[in-house]
């Protein structure tokens, strides 16, 4: 199944010059969606030990929720500031088109637990790197980083050298 | 299985006096996330005809996208303002603290599919009747409106008369 035809590209958006993958049409597409939630948990299917899959807000959320379904195992979601109601520990980090900050809620990983990251785009790899801090940050241990696609051009995966990085497409 | 003694009170979040119900501790335990999302698959097992399950931001898309996988049903997130790239439309409601604003692209839905609104907690039922609107708006035939938890006391349901709802927890 062609899954990057299914992703659509909108110019300029969210600034003037970037050209946006849009992946709400696969989301739409009940065969699309499926297939790419199945090629991440197929990626996976040897690993029997991971204990969490963190998500990250917001698109992260839709491809990380059906995995951590699927794997059995729990989910956490990685926010932006402000929305997670517990103690939380924060990490700012600069991305495609500015900066952000993420926090995790500072019980959401037991110390030696395994952690699966998603999201749905690799861009420069800021989000996922800051995800990948936090974690650790809580001694959890990051047994990969998965994506729906990535944009090989922006080499987000030099941030992310010495983890198992997966992408089901890439461009 | 007692999903309602995973989910955690936070009081006085976000604003004083407000006891938050904080999903994320329901979230991290994969029995519980499991049994939460099978309890809403389950209570739709005999619709067969779902074409769209509308995920609200953001804590929505964590059962949201679980439940459209399982359902074989296309995924539409109804999101914050701006953050969807293409042609959307939009509409403001009041909550339970302020208001707020959700949007959707104009092209998420073709008229006549049936669609399940799904979010993780109906308090004074705002967003879910703005969700509903926007749906209807598009054409779509909402045919249930579904989440994780219900806080009964705050009667969210009221806004929601004629539709079928369907909360797996009642506070």
């Amino acid at each position: 199944m062609d899954l990057a035809a299914l992703i659509r590209d909108v110019p300029d958006f969210p600034v003037p010059g970037v050209l946006f993958k849009d992946v709400t049409t696969l989301l739409g597409d009940p065969d699309g969606f499926r297939a790419a939630v199945d090629a991440l948990r197929d990626h996976y299917a040897d690993r029997n030990d991971i204990d969490l899959v963190a998500a990250i807000e917001a698109r992260g959320f839709l491809f990380a929720a059906p995995l951590a379904y699927l794997m059995r195992a729990g989910l956490v979601p990685i926010r932006k500031p402000g929305k997670l109601p517990a103690s939380t520990t924060s990490i700012e980090y600069s991305l495609e088109y500015g900066s952000n900050t993420l926090e995790m809620h500072t019980d959401a990983i037991v110390p030696g637990q395994k952690v699966l990251v998603v999201d749905d785009v690799l861009a420069t790899g800021g989000s996922a790197k800051a995800a990948v801090e936090l974690i650790e940050r809580l001694g959890g241990e990051v047994i990969g980083v998965a994506f729906l696609a990535e944009l090989t051009f922006l080499n987000g995966i030099a941030k992310l050298h010495g983890y198992d990085v997966y992408s089901v497409i890439r461009y």
